[in-house]
């Protein structure tokens, strides 16, 4: 089939689904969840010889780990599906609806976006998640993943399609790019007639080149260089907790705190205690000039670790004599993921939320909670960074849009 | 100035509008209208002077009368920016507050986009519009207006920002790109670092140029190849009357009618009314086979004429004999704008609700109503044909993204 034989296929299959009704919907995802456990030895013979064929290229142990399935990681993408099936269905809400003074009635529906592309990297969990939420919300999803986990990712697709089919829905509703040659990806995110969006999971590199590339409207999900900004009014061990959480408690992901940002009155009483606290888990910290002047052994902050996403075992950590010397600066390093203030004083916490310009703004909690999950969505599909359409986690609504339905009685444009 | 120093003030810009109270924003929108008036001779003589190059240059009488300016329209120009400042202001407002089993407070409260990008035709009145929009917003606002209106929008845009310079404001809250070069429109089209979104406004060729250049994110507004179908349990002079407005009213704007859909049953009753009653503007009607069978008089319709914006008194006719076959044929050659079905029939109408897809579907009534005066917003900068962010008319709420605000009391992540 080619990618125009399979776009034209999904966009009639979304036609199909954008109407289905939310039992058959979860129908298909708990049979598509049955097929998947009942693949699960196909699946994890295939996945090993993905594992082997990357080790032997040389990938990295992180990366392998996050290539390879056990019967647990099996299990746990079946039951992701089956508590898919057991969220409220978005699509049919009607958002508004208003009656004008010439009688018509102006109502917004929340409907499917229609044909959703997925990129992302060797993950084969990614395939079932995405499929389950994309399903959900009556849409028809067309994945392209990493090329290393390729065959994995066929056999799981082959497996959700078998108990799609069995309930007699259409196994078009996920169809997966087998064509590992970039130029089919590149054609992908040009293929305005069939694909309503594309959504982009993985690292920053990824993500740039869908952008630079698509001419099919993007959401990007984000990279995080997180901050915690801690005031002079802070209370010094609320901040060493959340600071140790936000830093520490998963290193590889886009919601923890990779830099810091410490109100000069209370960096002497804060910095030394931080030393020891970080040092429990190795935390590398490095520091500006006046940090450093503090605590000798923190490292030398160049200007470069102010932009970066480390997703490691590092912070960078930079003193100011003001909130709006902190707010100047984590808006200008920040990637509009996740920002933290630790404050005791109202209008310092007022004005963090109101002028720090990123998806989530928190005042005294952790940044690690942004999540879909944390945020009460019950599934998450991506962390948007942009601000079109979908801002911060993104849930089952967020893979809608509306349209306006209009009720009249032969009204006429006078 | 050059563009990035041009794109590095609307950000400044953007974070000082985006904390401005809804007073401040009002006081300078109505010194804005003021100096916009006070300039009216300065704005007349400089705009005269755009018409005469313009027309010495052969543009067509049409696209003249879109770049001339009048007394009049100055007027409206000034009014228009009043009835923004009078609208209620959509920033600060949250949209939803909830409180999580941990404790934390997740809301989700409205912002500006922060820096939006407008790239528009010779409508020197698009330039206030624009402005008033986006100021009332908290947004900054670049402006690249058509080069044929290049001298008429240096002289709107000064006037405009002596007002906002009257009461302390800044000018720079809207910039004009003075610049006509090809490559510079192309710059701003990926300026990712300092514009948040880009609203290309204008004809097929614009918006599509935008599309394959962009790495911003676009909302694109919309050509409309707008249909009615008129089903066989429709009232026959229900739907001359919702044809003869949405066809005639106006014929150069996106919601008028551009294709007609008759079920067979009711074709020979209503097709020779039909022709009678569209005569009377002289519209040609260029039609199918099954169609001309009934009405000779007809034109004969190419494949080409289904996908057709006219803009013109021509409209495209073609008979299906099933709802099926109309809906399939709207979601085919339809461009996402806006759909009418003429119907008595209750499940007719759902189904066209649920199945036409499209921003704006109507079941009896014309389709000239899309647009955000006449759904009750009080004003629009466009009308989105697009599923991400906006779909239909877009007004000061469209303009805006959210942010999560999460209040803590030190909240840390198991």
């Amino acid at each position: 089939m080619t990618l125009t034989e399979l776009g034209k296929k999904a966009k009639e299959t979304a036609a199909f689904l954008g109407v289905l009704s939310s039992a058959r919907k979860n129908e298909g995802l708990k049979a598509a969840a049955q097929a998947l456990l009942e693949g699960e030895e196909e699946i994890l013979t295939t996945n090993q010889e993905d594992v082997i064929k990357a080790t032997m290229e040389g990938m990295s142990p992180a990366l392998v780990d996050r290539l390879e399935l056990t019967p647990a990681r099996i299990q746990s993408m079946a039951e992701g599906l089956l508590s898919v099936a057991a969220l409220d269905d978005p699509v049919g809400e009607v958002v508004s609806m208003k009656v004008r003074p010439n009688g018509l009635q102006i109502g917004q529906k929340r409907v499917p976006l229609g044909v959703i592309g997925m990129i992302y990297e060797a993950r084969p969990n990614v395939t079932a998640d995405a499929f389950g939420l994309c399903f959900k919300s009556g849409n028809a999803v067309i994945l392209k993943g990493g090329s290393d986990a390729l065959e994995s990712n066929k056999a799981i697709v082959k497996w959700l399609q078998e108990g799609l089919k069995r309930v007699g829905l259409p196994q078009s509703a996920l169809q997966l790019i087998t064509d590992t040659d970039r130029e089919t990806t590149k054609e992908l995110m040009r293929m305005r007639d069939y694909v309503d969006v594309l959504i982009p999971r993985g690292g920053a590199g990824l993500i740039r080149s869908v952008v630079e590339n698509s001419t099919v409207p993007v959401i990007e999900t984000g990279t995080g260089n997180c901050h915690i900004y801690v005031d002079e009014t802070a209370d010094l061990s609320m901040a060493l907790d959340i600071i140790y959480n936000a830093k520490t408690q998963r290193i590889g992901v886009c919601n923890a705190c990779e830099s810091l940002v410490v109100h000069r009155e209370i960096a002497p009483r804060l910095l030394p205690l931080l030393e020891e606290r970080l040092s429990q888990k190795q935390v590398e910290i490095r520091a500006d000039k006046e940090a450093c002047a503090i605590v000798p052994r923190f490292a030398h902050a160049s200007e470069e670790d102010w932009g970066k996403e480390y997703l490691d075992y590092i912070l960078s950590l930079k003193v100011v004599g003001s909130l709006d010397e902190a707010i100047a600066h984590i808006n200008r390093y920040n990637t509009g993921h996740s920002e933290s203030i630790i404050t005791n004083n109202y209008s310092n916490a007022q004005r963090f939320l109101n002028e720090v310009d990123a998806a989530a703004v928190y005042v005294n909690a952790s940044t690690r909670f942004t999540d879909g999950f944390e945020f009460g969505f019950g599934a998450e599909i991506g962390i948007s960074t942009q601000k079109l359409h979908a801002r911060g986690p993104m849930g089952l609504k967020e893979l809608t849009t509306t349209k306006y339905i209009i009720y009249g009685n032969g009204q006429i444009r006078p």
